[in-house]
């Protein structure tokens, strides 16, 4: 590091463009996970080329760099463990084009994903990523996390939808990479390489995204199961029957105990387990559809079930799995969220094994989420400030990722590696797959300076 | 190279895995386009560990590596223009799993698509992506190439559906990358990087595909319209609508009177153009949207429409699309098949501007292809042993590429660079992109011995 390399910093960008003021600091210090660590200072580049400029001062000078959107994550991928400089994207926040002939859109990193969506839905368009957090998270941290949501199973998650990027590296190059056709078979995949980076290989300046046409109409069906066993065998009925819904998401009994303290009998149905499943497409397909299902899941042991089809009616429902998590957090503790990924068999036997971890360690764990690609969200409800707590929930994680990837599943579905799962990598991992990690890092920022202290360094 | 490498070879390999007669060289030196190099030696390895073994030798003994699927390339890809060895993976031709529960299935990368998509639909489940080789074209040399198809405007490209992959790397090492889970956020997407690499950057061993639930009903519309204008707009008018086709095809008046001097007028509609859509879901949504989209046809100018929704109508309205390679090559020509990519908007310039690119260079240009994803083959029809022809389409290529990039399209939009694209490369690419290009190459085969002659040559 160049022993004065903040007043090189204040000296080279403009005024306004830096700030070390200790409001400004903690502000960057952290994202929706716990870890929190403050940067020397925080850059708002203007533009692209500003953050390319960047990137090659925080190389020259060996400077920590972390890139930053809406500071959303929620495994702490965005923390500047190192200190250094956090680029905050902000102030590229246009939706720069939205060209419905050629089906997308081009957009600064900074753009929150809902704008985006609501956009490109004046339009007759549709973008289908729909992660949780979508009216506060940007596109640039989707794209860093390669982020998902409800709709994946039919659409698949945002690497889908990302047609270009343009890209600034640590040897300062601005690199446009992929471009505005729908299909690209020109070079290498390189979109995909910084799609889920998460902020380690390059800083990602402009984004093209594919859009869909809008669909016409949308059903939400919710329906009860006297069991868990029997909720998840649905998943794959609903599947076996030959429908591929937008959404298929299913509910544990305790984030229902949890839902009906917190909303109410009204919007929980009744039963240990909830599916919830949304058809969308034309109007007359919705709904010939929509009967169609209601009858494969009463035939599935569905209980109370529920069917919506204007907005209101369907907000209603869906208010239940949007609200899980603040039905979860009104009891007082503190949500750890961990959005591993099973294959999707082994939907009951996650299920089974977590409520052998809450007896075993004495903890609250509620599991809801996207049962249609086996990536459930295990919750575990906990005091963080009892230590003896905290201890019991690591030790109830270390069982699970165990059981988890002796099943072929993953850690991380959605959310990232970051710093909450960077404990568990090496176990995820073989020694060849990090190797290769390393190397591409390696290539790509040399002196290991972007976003450094996360799940592959350098090393120098 | 090491001075005796084939004896080397020969020493380290069961013989009954190395060939060095010359049908086996001939057989192994070409792919469906025009170029062809012979290699010294051809290996059919036995299983996952001996390419691994074959990619270490061919490294230490700095002797050039070209793998090869199938042979179905259309653009010189599998072509070991440096000789040495070709790794055949024929041997390599197992599906090891289908697991339904799951959605996936594990196979070798020799195993024929079609017989993959057959395989799976027997279980009530589906693998989108249907290049027009299907039957005989490899899933290896899919993910290679990462192939497209009718199919891609719905349902995405191969990238889409591979979830995980075993690579054999230069370094000798067999590594995975992603795995079984239908989302997976562990680390960088490194499926990606191989997907789409054209050999070049491992040898892929094992695939592990994405599957749907196969949808129930099919039903086909095809329509003629009196200009390619027309039609064009037809396509934007039919997504407009609200509705995503699983295929939405066009072709031109040059296609369609090849068409109908080799099929006859009956499975020709009347016109200059005409539009290809298949539909597929449930059957009573299928049934409900295609008389919605037969109306939305009419009403954009279709002429003498004709839906199927048995298999065997289907197949009847098909013919035309599957066809269209041999009724243009029935006029004795041979066809240099362009598979460039435009913004959808660009569809009725790029049908003008072949059109001006036929008068002015006085060559045959047919035109038809996925208009849904702007990726549109452009086919010159021409005798090869005539160096003046041969000569002008050159001359119309650089044109027709040069146009295309202006309007922000890509050279290839599902069949490769390989060798048949070679030429336009850097015009197509930034400075920047291609060191991108260089560097990751050189990190993943730093002796550019694996698949070279091809876009990216390591600078040694």
């Amino acid at each position: 590091m160049t022993k004065n390399w903040l007043s090189k910093l204040k000296a080279e960008f403009p005024a306004k463009a830096v700030r070390t003021d200790e409001a400004s600091l903690q502000a960057n210090a952290g994202d929706a996970w716990m870890a929190e660590h403050r940067p020397e200072a925080v850059v708002f580049p203007a533009n692209a080329k500003q953050v390319a400029q960047l990137a090659a001062f925080c190389h020259r000078h060996e400077v920590p760099l972390t890139p930053r959107g809406a500071g959303r994550g929620y495994v702490g991928g965005a923390v500047p463990v190192h200190g250094g400089v956090v680029a905050n994207l902000a102030r590229l926040n246009k939706i720069l084009e939205i060209h419905a002939e050629d089906g997308i859109a081009v957009v600064q990193p900074a753009v929150v994903t809902g704008d985006l969506q609501d956009a490109v839905e004046a339009k007759g368009l549709f973008y289908p990523p729909d992660p949780a957090s979508l009216k506060e998270c940007s596109i640039g941290g989707n794209v860093a996390t390669n982020a998902g949501g409800p709709r994946c199973v039919k659409y698949g998650v945002t690497r889908h939808y990302i047609l270009g990027l343009q890209v600034a590296l640590m040897n300062g190059d601005l690199v446009r990479v992929g471009g505005r056709t729908h299909k690209n078979k020109q070079g290498f995949d390189l979109v995909g390489l910084f799609v889920g980076s998460e902020g380690m290989l390059g800083l990602v300046t402009e984004i093209t995204v594919r859009l869909l046409p809008r669909p016409q109409a949308r059903a939400v069906l919710r329906a009860g199961f006297k069991s868990m066993k029997a909720c998840a065998a649905a998943v794959q009925g609903v599947l076996q029957a030959g429908l591929l819904p937008s959404s298929l998401e299913i509910a544990d009994r305790y984030t229902l105990a949890a839902s009906r303290r917190h909303l109410g009998d009204n919007l929980v149905p009744d039963g240990e387990a909830c599916l919830l499943v949304e058809l969308d497409g034309q109007k007359s397909t919705v709904a010939a559809e929509a009967i169609h299902l209601s009858k494969v899941i009463r035939k599935l042991g569905g209980l109370d079930i529920r069917s919506a089809v204007s907005q209101r009616d369907r907000d209603r429902v869906w208010a239940l799995r949007r609200e899980m998590s603040n039905s979860l957090k009104a009891g007082g503790f503190t949500k750890l969220n961990e959005d591993i990924t099973v294959p999707r068999s082994r939907l009951v036997d996650l299920i089974d094994f977590s409520e052998k971890l809450m007896k075993k360690h004495r903890l609250e764990i509620a599991s809801f989420g996207h049962a249609g690609d086996g990536n459930i969200h295990v919750n575990l409800m906990i005091d963080p400030t009892d230590t003896t707590i905290r201890q019991r929930a690591d030790r109830a994680l270390d069982e699970l990722f165990n059981q988890v990837l002796a099943w072929g599943g993953v850690i991380t579905g959605e959310h990232g590696v970051g710093l909450a799962k960077k404990r568990w990598w090496p176990q995820a991992t073989s020694k060849e797959l990090r190797a290769l990690h390393q190397a591409v890092k390696t290539t790509l920022d040399p002196k290991g300076m972007l976003n450094p202290g996360k799940f592959v360094d350098v090393k120098r």
